[in-house]
């Protein structure tokens, strides 16, 4: 009997999940938004409703599958099957056993781990990591994580919270609060979910918007429209990204230091801005490392894209 | 035939030697100090003639050994037995092979790392980490640096540099600028070779020294004047302290994000300050930590002391 392998990404904008024969070949996929506000329950049902409809569209069943893995932003107990929060769902979930809720309506293999560790794995298995022992996956969307890979395997900590690198400190008296609570980490001087913030600091510095946004509408300045603004050759985006990319260059320098791996891989939202982002990152990068470096460490971009994360953590059934 | 461990410490300040029973049984060591102006040959030399007269004292010799672990402070290639680099000696060495050099004077197995991972390991193996196989063991000192062991493996990375959280930023802002060109890394804001350069800090914000510290001979406050001070009600001393245990705490923090080890060990010159260095590195772990730790990492100073780095290089021979 062939059978499949279903993959979910839970990300902080939108949920996805696909389906995929086991060397990983896309047979479908499905989106939806807007499930952020939904308490834990709701998000559970949500992706158990996407894969019944991914199934059936197929004519198959849950018992076609080899297994579904599910890809969260979060702080995530992979071997408990258990979210114990995430700063990126209104509900936080705190604890929240998804697995067995999953498994309940859904019964099959369940493998739930955090969306940079799927990521990260989807890159070596399949993507730009491919060849490699020792990489670290860097995303960087509304929230900033990875995923690290040492001896070809998931660093994961006594938690299941290593390569939380988006709470992690470079600038301990920033002006800018981060969600945890903290001053100064990178998620908070780097990620999407500030960019508003990063907008305003130069609209009140005098910087004049050539795309429209006014301190009465800075939750409008999205990647997207950071997208646009660069385009336009709007100063202020412009600043906005080299702010985000400066943050994520130190972060990469910190993380050589401690890990020195072989390579980096930069995911997320932020490389549709496209490759002026990640140059940015590797100058900062360059211009820290200095002469410590001895054996040159590649910087690329994901080769999956959006795909990492689904078909990474549809891949974490076979690890 | 009775066979010995020789392990090797080559400090920023002090150069160490012991013999060991194959066991971790001391037998006797050495010191001597004021190597650090040497060139590399004349450091090379000095660890070979304090390894011979250890041996002679006992009437053994080069055969006697399973081998020789030396642990140095610096960037080293411990696979090719390359000291790369080190900021902690006049010579930098530079790409010097310190492994070919000894074994023409003391043929035997010999292995070079860094004194961090050597400590880590000897920790790991003789003292405070026996029983975890995930922990990161934290050196202050004149330098700072770690050994990160995960899964009961040395982490060393693509060029044998992994661990050196001194270098890692957490303060791009500082007026401190490292011996490696950086602004803010962590060695600058608590390693003991900054020790007069915060000092003087206090000294011009109009902070009187109550034990006769002055621009004139800022160099004298070492670690053992902090001592000194801390006992002596010296208000400056115990703000240096401070900064030097926030520091490390912050970093602990941001390891603690990246790794999530179960144990933090810490150790170097710095624990001779006693339990209220450590208790502060601890609060202000604890206050960046928030809500965010979900299964209580621990945090304890170096059981081996001194001679974690002396048994852990000695303990490489084994590894």
């Amino acid at each position: 009997m062939k059978r499949y392998l279903c993959g979910v990404d839970v990300g902080g904008t939108k949920l996805s999940a696909a389906l995929y024969e086991t060397d990983g070949t896309c047979i479908d996929s499905r989106i939806v938004f807007h499930h952020t506000d939904k308490c834990c329950d709701g998000i559970a049902r949500t992706i158990v409703d996407i894969v019944i409809e991914l199934l059936e569209a197929h004519s198959l069943s849950v018992k076609d599958l080899v297994g579904i893995g599910v890809g969260i932003a979060g702080h995530i107990n992979s071997e408990k099957g258990v979210v114990i929060t995430s700063s990126n769902f209104k509900s936080g979930f705190n604890n929240y056993p998804l697995r067995d809720k999953l498994i309940a309506e859904l019964p099959t293999n369940i493998i739930v781990d955090n969306d940079a560790n799927a990521q990260a794995w989807g890159e070596y298995k399949f993507g730009a990591g491919r060849g490699y022992s020792n990489l670290i996956f860097y995303t960087i969307s509304s929230g900033v994580g990875a995923g690290i890979i040492i001896d070809g395997k998931l660093v994961r900590g006594m938690s299941g919270t290593a390569g939380e690198i988006g709470h992690t400190i470079v600038d301990p008296y920033s002006d800018i609060i981060c969600t945890c609570g903290n001053r100064g980490c990178v998620m908070s001087l780097s990620s999407g979910h500030y960019f508003p913030q990063f907008y305003n600091r130069y609209l009140k510095q005098g910087y004049e918007s050539k795309i429209g946004i006014t301190s009465n509408n800075l939750e409008e300045f999205t990647g997207r429209k950071l997208e646009e603004g660069l385009k336009a050759g709007d100063e202020i985006s412009r600043m906005v990204m080299n702010d985000s990319a400066n943050t994520v260059g130190l972060s990469l320098f910190n993380l050589f230091q401690v890990i020195n791996p072989e390579l980096f891989i930069i995911g997320g939202g932020i490389i549709n801005i496209g490759e002026q982002y990640v140059e940015r990152v590797e100058k900062r990068f360059l211009s820290l490392v200095q002469n410590m470096m001895y054996d040159r460490v590649k910087l690329v971009t994901s080769e999956l894209g959006a795909s990492a994360g689904l078909l990474g953590a549809a891949a974490l059934i076979l690890e």
